[in-house]
């Protein structure tokens, strides 16, 4: 049936308001406009900033507009296309990205962000969507803060702290830059095998040691690691991270997003020579940058499959939250 | 008189106790043991931490013995040299570094901090000792921040906040390094004119504006300064500092110490793409950038002379840190 032009009903997960499970409706899309793509998502990742949209917003996010269709970590199809759009056509498998990058701006041009003020990233045909799609958010994230914006250097001792998809991107990323030694942290012991299969040395749960995690690594390390990564969004967990840095040059990076609480830090134990860098979807410029991460999952340089321990129908998107929120699973892709 | 390897007799502003003005005494030196030089100190700036020390010590700084000798901005000539002493001679003129760098340990080997764990830089034998001692500490420390520490980039724009030794020192590293705009920020209005000569574009005060000073600043580079530099040691003007940042890619250099109060930030204004970092003496390392600063300041590179506002003699050190305390002078430089 040609739809092009054409109001489509498709099915979605709708958050009706704050708090409350999805339901699953039909819902009307309207065909592009001039500079508009349609995409039929194929398949998308459950990420927590979901979860905190649907439980946090008005809280510790900013009032957002319900009712809401989530999902930013998603790969498809473009259906079709509206006027004036040249770089896309119907058929072309997309990757549409949380950070857009238009190419043109001041801020497009300088290689110190990757913030931009005005996305979609047209992906390899034969990328396995149900896969790739996990490089439209946290994979990406947390393999880039480690090789983009921590700048990991070969040889160098590294902690990550939380073992969800992002932190174990962070640690794929240690790995790959060539870190000797990556201490992977994180309260839920069942994390240490996997953080293992991503290229961790060790594996540290704080509730193993009675002196605060940060103590303990600074004591493995004499003085701290070389790179510290924070992963979860928790203002108690970046101070650890900050204070588990040598103060001869350590770099934390933090990844983990949170509006609860306000960070503190002993002025101090910066002075002295740490830095401390924010790293935001993994500094990667991301219309060129996801179309070669995909490369590199295909290629084998990058592992994907191993994140994804669940699969679920889009029927199924409530059972996806609460398997995450209780720590079961590392990503559930929803298959549409 | 031949003074080598005697007890010598010198005078001395001896502390006796936090919080007491200095006693001009006459004090004993032992002669140098192994590996040891004595130096007959020429001049001493006289450096806010020396008030630190003597106000704050037991409070914000560790307890520390008692009757002390301060001056850490000093610089003299060699009177004697100990058994085993081979790089220094009777009559060198030398810097004593407050940070020592031995040359040969692990951390002095690494490109990435100056804090060695185990100094004297000879310094050229026709520099005036009464302008170089600055480069022991202030001046060093604040121009350091800005060239090795940030990395101010050419073009860029640039806050510095505080306009004593350090900031007006940070300015013009900012200059130096070839920043467009660099706005110098202090709540004290006799500090515009000066910091003008070390090469500040625009004077801000605080005072005369009613938002906060980051959302001035914000307002005025469309969005935040590429660099900004903290030469205060308050963690208010800190997290000032970091807000006054763009997203974009900006860095925020930490150089004024203190240890009243935690800084505290808001996590997710980092996460975007900012940078936080330390300097502690100004990125350098002492040994053997102290003499290359030094000839830098001979050849014209680097003003000393602006920063020395007052001379005066050992008699008269208390009457240094009033000066210091109430914003009278940028140095005064302690001539014996």
């Amino acid at each position: 049936m040609e739809t092009e032009g054409k109001v489509i009903k498709c099915k979605a997960a709708v958050a009706w308001e704050p708090g409350k499970p999805f339901s699953i409706e039909e819902v009307e899309v309207a065909p592009p406009k001039a500079h508009e793509v349609r995409i039929k998502i194929v398949a998308s990742g459950v990420c927590h900033t979901d979860w905190t949209f649907l439980h946090e917003v008005g809280k510790t996010m900013n009032p957002q507009p319900f009712p809401v269709i989530l999902g930013h970590e998603g790969a498809g199809v473009v259906e079709s296309v509206g006027p004036g759009v040249t770089k896309m056509s119907k058929g072309d498998k997309v990757i549409p990205l949380v950070v857009p990058q238009c190419g043109q701006c001041e801020r497009c041009l300088s290689p110190k962000t990757n913030l931009y003020k005005s996305a979609m990233s047209k992906i390899h045909p034969d990328a396995p969507l149900d896969k790739v799609c996990l490089l439209g958010c946290g994979v990406s994230t947390g393999y880039g803060a480690a090789v983009n914006t921590g700048k990991v250097e070969s040889g160098s001792t590294c902690a990550v702290f939380g073992l969800g998809a992002v932190g174990l991107a962070a640690v794929m990323g240690c790995k790959a830059a060539g870190a000797s030694r990556i201490f992977a942290v994180d309260i839920n012991p069942d994390k240490s095998e996997i953080a293992k299969t991503f290229g961790a040395t060790e594996f540290l749960n704080p509730k193993d040691h009675s002196k605060p995690i940060q103590e303990v690594l600074k004591k493995l390390t004499n003085g701290g690691v070389d790179f510290s990564l924070e992963c979860v969004g928790n203002v108690g967990v970046m101070r650890a991270a900050v204070e588990a840095c040598t103060p001869a040059g350590g770099v934390c990076v933090m990844v983990g997003w949170t509006r609860i609480g306000e960070l503190t830090l002993v002025s101090e134990d910066i002075l002295l020579g740490k830095t401390l860098k924010g790293s935001y979807f993994g500094g990667w410029k991301s219309a060129e940058a996801v179309p070669k991460l995909v490369q590199d999952y295909m290629s084998g340089k990058l592992l994907l499959d191993e994140f994804v321990t669940h699969r679920l129908t889009l029927d199924q998107v409530n059972q996806a939250f609460e398997l995450m929120i209780t720590g079961k699973s590392i990503r559930t892709v929803i298959k549409m």
